[in-house]
């Protein structure tokens, strides 16, 4: 399309959702780009730059002046604005606050200071209340006021004289109560459920599952309603929670996105290789330790990678069913050792199995005893990995580390080194060296 | 907590919220619980059936006639209620659908004919919708009566004479328009987003992510309008396919639950250890052709694990990434050619970081010509195992595999094998055997 062809740009482009507009404008360049935004109405334009791809997003900022950006949070949710304004540099954010109205920036300024990984983080400043002792008719006319400045309003919140959360109102009690009743009569406090500022946003997460809220107020450590958390922001922190377990899981130690810098993603992966070498080079020195045994029987060398992958699996297996009952908190099921024994099972089941297949298949290519030495061991290091891959994440939840770590190079390391140590000493006993 | 001390029960847990509740009853056995769940409201009883733990409301269900469970299930949201049912056994349905109402029985009958996995499957027949020949003070009366089947109101829908959907209605227009107009003359008609319900339930997912929808209507093939899917039961759907890639990545073949038998837990995960044990064996195999290398250079053996491992990491980084951005639906930007080749750079610079130190290590452990040996192979097969670990999660998505397949033991086994081979073509180039 042309954009600077307008008429068609207005009729082919105007009328789409908004996030059909960003899915456009993320193939365009930024002049292009700009042409099409600055056709759209003020309202639009805000919806369309939440819905852009960050990176486009950063771009797009990035080329416009500091009062442009002014405008353009001004038009946004306090939360989207916070969050736009936060990927700036601090000299841009002092330029950008100075062209902005006075109470809007006040606000921005306010939810700068909360970590973005807290419920202050995550919230925003619009949402609609009543006070207890507003009569009904009063309270119609003010929450009409306030609902303009607001998107969706899922609940209507209910604050005392100190702004403190007492409860909520349903619109429908608003509609059919009598106008000289006070707010505080048909509102409903029981189950009242909030969030303190400082509340991790995982934790957040889980509040609003639980009791399967779209939205939940935040109060402050006075107990003052101060910002709403909407389900969509919420659903953004479980994608990115789950994406920060795999990517962990399969040893990356920082979230990289996958648009990163060749260095960052280089950096973010480098810690665990670098723990893969030293497992390696411990693995060469038990290798090392048994060169006599190798040089008298060549064949036991042959099935040191099968000893070490499968132990590195079988724990990746163990641990992943750990770690994923952890971050679904519903570990409270059974204690510790009921998880352990059942594992135990598993691990007996598939290393009997695993372990009658290598035999037969040994014995057939090698012999008797070469086919005894890797069953038994490769039996005797399924059943420590898994052992290991089930005890190593609850131990790390236990003393609050995040037990994802455990998943991914950690285990496979250790059960390497541990496994191929068993491997060369049952070698040894059953060829008697 | 005696249960059978009604003043207490009563006192103590009938006001708590439905989710707290139901954690009490978690804890209970049948016999207590459903002492407790019969004090209780109908209203609470569906809502707190709905919050228990999956394994304690089987449970729970089983032990109740098919007579009280058809009374439960029609307190129950359609959606939940289709979702118990399929639980149950063929023969169990039949009992329970023969003591349900007429009307509530035949709905659930209808829902149960679509794939759990689908729109159909999730999708609940309680949503609220006008005509849109209906005068504005006909449709205040008909959807105040609809409102009360209806749990959570998010949008009212309006639909033709032929109950095709046609637009949404703001419960605001409804309130400030006229009594006489006609609701097709306030109704949105832009925009309006729908998914029909053979729709895979990961897709609407995405489309509700896309669009911030906290509800969706959901269309048959004729475009009429046939029920909703509420933004709790997508969080549902994005967490479990979460957990599904995170298993998968993990090599555990079907999705399994942490509280799942031990039979079937290592079911699971047997397929992939299976072919680790395959793989191994191949290890075996490539290793044994080159005995009279490792007869000729024993130190050769020494760093098999090393190799082994380190393909293994690097290529499960690189296809995590990749498995991600996939199933983010990122992957639109840059060209496959574009990520194959950054991931190159990637195993560029940690490959040359990792073998310069393992030449010092092994310079410093052995002698020069095993450290070129150990560290021009380390370096290749990282190299190898990026790209590998990029194109195979790419060509298994363009053949519409799951991609999450690639991430696991798959990637390991493969260069693992891989790996040695390369390994011990260098070694026998450099020691020049």
């Amino acid at each position: 399309i042309d954009v600077n062809d307008f008429a068609t740009v207005d009729e082919r482009i105007l009328d789409l959702h908004e996030a059909d507009i960003a899915d456009i404008l993320d193939e365009l360049n930024n002049a292009q780009a700009k042409v099409v935004y600055y056709r759209l109405s003020e309202e639009l334009q805000a919806d369309v730059l939440m819905e852009l791809e960050e990176e486009v997003r950063e771009r797009f900022i990035k080329s416009l002046t500091p009062t442009q950006i002014a405008e353009q949070l001004e038009n946004l949710d306090s939360d989207d604005a916070v969050d736009i304004l936060g990927e700036l540099s601090q000299r841009e954010q002092v330029e950008v606050i100075a062209e902005m109205e006075d109470d809007d920036a006040a606000e921005l300024v306010d939810l700068l200071n909360y970590d973005e990984d807290t419920a202050g983080g995550l919230m925003q400043t619009e949402y609609i209340q009543a006070r207890e002792n507003w009569p009904v008719n009063r309270a119609v006319i003010e929450l009409r006021r306030q609902a303009e400045e607001v998107d969706k309003v899922y609940t209507i919140y209910v604050v005392d004289a100190m702004d403190r959360l007492v409860g909520f109102l349903s619109l429908k009690s608003l509609l059919f109560a009598s106008p000289k009743t006070a707010i505080g009569d048909i509102c409903i406090r029981k189950n009242v459920i909030s969030v303190p500022t400082g509340m991790d946003s995982e934790e957040v997460a889980k509040v609003m599952e639980k009791y399967n809220l779209v939205s939940v107020p935040v109060v402050s450590l006075q107990k003052k309603l101060v910002g709403r958390i909407t389900i969509d922001d919420v659903v953004d922190v479980i994608k990115e929670e789950a994406d920060k377990d795999f990517q962990m899981a399969s040893g990356i130690s920082e979230k990289v996105e996958s648009n990163a810098s060749v260095w960052r993603t280089s950096r973010a992966r480098l810690p665990w290789l670098l723990i893969g070498l030293l497992g390696g080079i411990l693995g060469a020195q038990v290798i090392g330790s048994f060169e006599t045994t190798i040089g008298a029987v060549p064949a036991l060398a042959f099935f040191i990678p099968l000893i070490a992958a499968m132990g590195g699996n079988v724990g990746v297996q163990s641990s992943a069913i750990v770690v994923q009952s952890i971050a679904n908190g519903t570990s409270q099921f059974g204690s510790i050792l009921s998880k352990v024994g059942k594992e135990a099972l598993v691990g007996l089941l598939n290393g009997f199995i695993c372990s009658v297949l290598i035999f037969l298949i040994t014995f057939v290519l090698e012999d008797v005893t070469l086919g005894l030495t890797v069953s038994i061991s490769l039996f005797t290091v399924i059943m420590f990995a898994a052992m290991f891959g089930t005890l190593v994440p609850l131990v790390l939840d236990k003393y609050k580390i995040d037990p994802a770590l455990a998943t991914g190079p950690f285990i496979t390391t250790v059960n390497d080194v541990l496994g191929l140590f068993i491997y060369f000493m049952i070698g040894i006993m059953l060829y008697g060296i």
